[in-house]
């Protein structure tokens, strides 16, 4: 199937669901739209984001060839937990969690009318709902794509396609490498930016400058979507902590004694050129 | 003395100091500049940078009512133990350095002819050199002014005129909270950046997104200028050390077992909420 012959329902008309409406427009043959918020239900039909849009999964599911969850984490659990229940038709089945493990395993339980494949766009927005949708967010932004062991190639072929018709950059990965990396880029940071913050006195906050606010920005993060993210990807975000507490321990012991002093300077040197090759790549 | 009467030396003519330059022009009497670079000399002469410039001290700095020191730490410590043979003439003496203990016991030992108080703004840019000044970067930015004991009235009043002039808030402190407030906003953050950058897997830069960006940027500064900061103000950078570590250890906690996940949520909470109000107050 292609996408401009594909009938989609976004599950979840937030931020990401909404803005993906947006930049699937004339992608696809129809787009539906469900959110559990009738206010945004409304809004969505208001806005024309979506040609039909409900409350109720099972007024909207059965419509569609492919359903994307744009829900966070657990909310996407519960709802695959339930899907069987809501629709009899066959559908691709998509969702743009920023956790796979548990997700993928989740969609590996459903029936085999369903064809599951896991995604996650790396993108977002200093504000959220469906009145700050934007579909640039998903241009040139990494898009991981996270096949299952029975995810037909059809369904491979129209997330890739769809990759490509919002702008982002496609990038293949299994379910364990995803969490691991995303734990180290993304999840964790988050967690050593709310440790920096708790550790700094708020007496200080008239010489915050420029470098404090970038180094601490992802603390100000939506506090429930970063508790989903990090209770699924528990493990991969504890070695990360491992991780960290050792290279902050070597930095400390070259800081603490003047005669290690070269080690230090060359410990950060190291550091210097390792974010740079880390950043460079997209720069 | 008031600064439109004011002949003014620079020391260093790099960003700091030539971005100085550029925003003191028109408010003061007269503007010299020194470089220990002799082709930054002849590009501030050249720019017109300065009225008059020189590699070496002694040309300039008997000329001068008022001596800014825009050097790094280290190079400032010598340059200050070295002014009583550059110079025989009475000065007001003001520094930028971004730690303020060992630069303000270096002021303490100079002859009476020398009235020296502290000054940090604090501000910077992602470019060195010359080439890149910009008056703009002081605008709005916080400028700390540190006064010693024999500080006097005269040299206050200066100071406070200069930072009227280029645009940037005064902020008045004693050495010892400056350089533990600079710690825990500025000198410890970098710190972080560098251990998280050499905690992240290489293999992971693919799924590095906005977020990572911004909590890692300050790992590319320019490793002498913080080696400089850090040796100079590393009792308080390692206190910011003891204190992240007991910030992430609770956040770990509360993360490795499932039964915390209240407390996690409200200890992000409180981390969310402490970033928006060290934050929000230049917002």
């Amino acid at each position: 199937m292609k996408l401009t012959e594909t009938r989609i329902a976004i599950i979840g008309l937030g931020l990401m669901g909404a803005s993906l409406a947006r930049a699937l427009r004339g992608h696809c043959a129809a787009l539906f739209g469900v959110d559990s918020a009738p206010e945004t239900v409304e809004k969505a039909a208001e806005l024309g984001l979506v040609q039909a849009a409900s409350v109720k999964m099972e007024e909207i599911v059965p419509q569609a060839d492919l359903v994307i969850f744009a829900a966070p984490v657990r909310a996407t659990l519960g709802l695959l937990g339930r899907l069987s229940e809501i629709s009899n038709a066959r559908a691709i089945v998509l969702d743009l969690c920023s956790t796979k493990a548990e997700i993928v395993a989740a969609m590996d339980k459903l029936p085999a009318r369903f064809d599951p494949i896991g995604g996650h766009p790396m993108c977002g927005k200093e504000t959220s709902g469906l009145e700050n949708a934007d579909p640039a967010i998903y241009r040139e932004a990494p898009f991981a794509i996270v096949p299952l062991a029975r995810s037909s190639p059809a369904a491979l072929a129209l997330t890739g396609e769809l990759v490509q018709a919002i702008g982002a950059r496609p990038l293949l990965l299994d379910a364990a490498t995803h969490d691991a990396w995303t734990a180290a880029t993304s999840h964790f940071p988050y967690l050593l930016a709310a440790a920096l913050v708790m550790a700094t006195p708020s007496d200080a906050a008239p010489l915050i400058g420029s470098g404090f606010r970038s180094t601490a920005r992802v603390a100000g993060s939506s506090v429930p979507m970063m508790m989903d993210i990090l209770t699924t990807n528990r493990a991969n975000v504890l070695a990360a902590i491992q991780r960290l507490r050792e290279s902050l321990d070597g930095l400390e012991s070259g800081l603490r004694e003047s005669e290690s002093e070269q080690e230090l300077a060359e410990a950060l040197t190291r550091a210097r050129e390792r974010y740079q090759s880390l950043v460079g790549r997209r720069d």
